[in-house]
């Protein structure tokens, strides 16, 4: 490993019950909540109206998984005359916290367009200003909480196109981060977002910028999950296991925050698009086959993918994809609807790709 | 373990030869080098002229161990008056660096009084402006990089007192982290210097303030010492090892930029005020002690320690008394002066003190 970096701004706080602490990290500013539709029924909205009072400025709370380039373009004008001089408090989970972090970059147009063309482009847009973000994750998953980036996608072109927003102003300025908003999550969801932490967290150590920083938070992280999202789903009510399943995707997002995901995330794309398949669950099935064709490709890598199981577990690979069968996923591409010759060429399709290149499996 | 935080926004850079980034760091800015002495005669300063050219305002070598106050009040005003444009470039050990941070605030007096006075009441000055800071550490021990802490003495007052600056504005903006300028150090300054990290690293697990965050990077830090240390002084040379040392201090950094230090901290100030040891054998000397002292508060606290040596090992402050005595270092008061009735004394008076109040024996 020869020079690297890491660096994560976002001030974290953790802890069960920690959603009360928001007025004293918004220090007296108004605040416009983004979340979403369901955040009524479950009582996170009337929590947060509660807490925020008179600082409440607004609330979007119609975000949909996998955010869109139209929703964002037809909200973000408007958005930006009525709230900037708010805080951005984005709770939900990763598509209402990468939505969220579309609004936070002002141009001069005062139009998403602006933002599109540079993305297009593969440019960064110029920032004129930029609102600050408090954001409050409520899977056990996503990550984005503590990360810059923010996944758009345009399914409208013919191209099914994906964009990734990431700026010094998408940074969040704080993490809220409270396990116990993630009891009312349904089984399936505790799952899958809990495996899109635990690739997270292998990704970034299969990952050409990984480092000794995100290792040690990846390897923390995968630890966890494996050892205790059974125990989890089997008592969705335990609130240790809802904090530690939180603190896996908390570590788990440190880590990636500083290396990028890499193939798995890349295959998952078009196991979302075009086999509607969970983002959770699209990026941590390929795991074991990833594992694979990691291993022996660098010895630092072997090490630190080897301290996950322990020393003792002769077939690391093998071990993740029983853990896989035990919280009910299959790691075949066979039990999604895709042959064995269409999975082959998604994955040398993948490695090609932004993350995929990420891979160290891939710079061979 | 309730709510708890984590925030560090240092951007850190690290690796073999990294100096050479300075420039990329700078951005275009000018900047004024502070540094100590013997940096003309390693070499170091002339690497910091060659690097920086024009870009380089000014430089300012004459920063002595344990920053006194006297120091900073005579250079503080003039700095200002010269350098208001300047990212400040400090290069050393915490000496160095801590007394770079002093100049940082920029107060409405210009005279570094004003800061005293807020100082001498326990308050923050108010800062009108302050200027970024690069640090670039010369030893594997301090931490100082990647902490807004400093430490300010005041020897010519009767009462021997001791300042702590930590403000918003003292967080550096980068750590530059090069393990290469570490290989002229002297072998007792590697020695020392490494046993602070390792000091820092123990004394952020037993901490009021100890996380999730900076247990991982604590016990990475810890038995990174632990394991390599004895290797390094007898082989001090070896890149690898300079290497792992430096990774150690700059980990344990970051686990104590948000916990703080401890009892051990807090009786070596008497150790180096009025027994003339070094601040890194100051400060790990006690360590079984404290590590005794610290056994049996807490479950979850006594099973991060355990982790330091791993679960074979019974009786971990024994065996770091042994590594201890293995780098030439004894863990008895007497070896250094001091009675067994005066070390009992300072023992209980530190722990009354603001790093002593840290200490989880101390809170029961």
């Amino acid at each position: 490993m020869s020079a690297w970096k890491y660096h994560n701004p976002v001030a974290v706080t953790f802890g069960w019950g920690c959603l009360s602490q928001l007025p004293t990290l918004l220090k007296g500013r108004r605040a416009v909540v983004i979340t979403f539709p369901q955040a009524r029924d479950t009582g996170l909205l009337g929590s947060l109206q509660a807490l925020l009072g008179s600082q409440l400025a607004g609330v979007i709370d119609d975000v949909q998984p996998n955010p869109e380039l139209s929703w964002i373009t037809e909200r973000y004008a408007q958005f930006w005359r009525q709230y900037a001089d708010c805080v951005v408090v984005a709770a939900g989970g990763g598509s209402v916290i990468d939505s969220a972090k579309m609004f936070l970059p002002g141009v001069a147009s005062g139009d998403f367009h602006e933002i599109h063309a540079a993305l297009a482009q593969s440019q960064a847009p110029t920032v004129q200003r930029a609102l600050p973000m408090i954001a409050i994750p409520t899977t056990a998953g996503t990550g984005s909480e503590v990360t810059p980036w923010a996944t758009l996608w345009d399914r409208t072109s013919a191209k099914h196109q994906k964009y990734s927003l990431h700026l010094e102003q998408t940074w969040p300025e704080a993490a809220l981060v409270d396990p116990a908003l993630t009891l009312s999550l349904p089984q399936v969801v505790t799952r899958d977002s809990n495996l899109d932490a635990l690739s997270h967290a292998l990704e970034s150590i299969w990952n050409v910028n990984a480092n000794p920083v995100s290792d040690g938070l990846a390897v923390q992280a995968a630890r966890t999950v494996i050892h205790h999202l059974p125990a989890l789903l089997k008592d969705p009510t335990d609130q240790h296991l809802r904090t530690l399943a939180s603190q896996a995707s908390l570590f788990a997002g440190l880590a990636f925050s500083n290396t990028r995901t890499a193939l798995a995330h890349n295959i998952s794309y078009e196991m979302t698009l075009k086999h509607g398949l969970s983002h959770g669950l699209a990026c941590s099935f390929t795991l074991p086959m990833v594992w694979r064709l990691a291993q022996g490709r660098d010895r630092q890598r072997d090490s630190v993918l080897q301290s996950v199981f322990g020393a003792d577990v002769h077939d690391p690979a093998t071990a993740l994809e029983k853990f896989l069968e035990s919280v009910g996923v299959s790691s075949h591409f066979e039990d999604y609807g895709v042959s064995a010759a269409d999975a082959q060429a998604l994955i040398q399709s993948s490695m090609q790709g932004a993350r995929g290149k990420n891979f160290i499996g891939s710079t061979a």
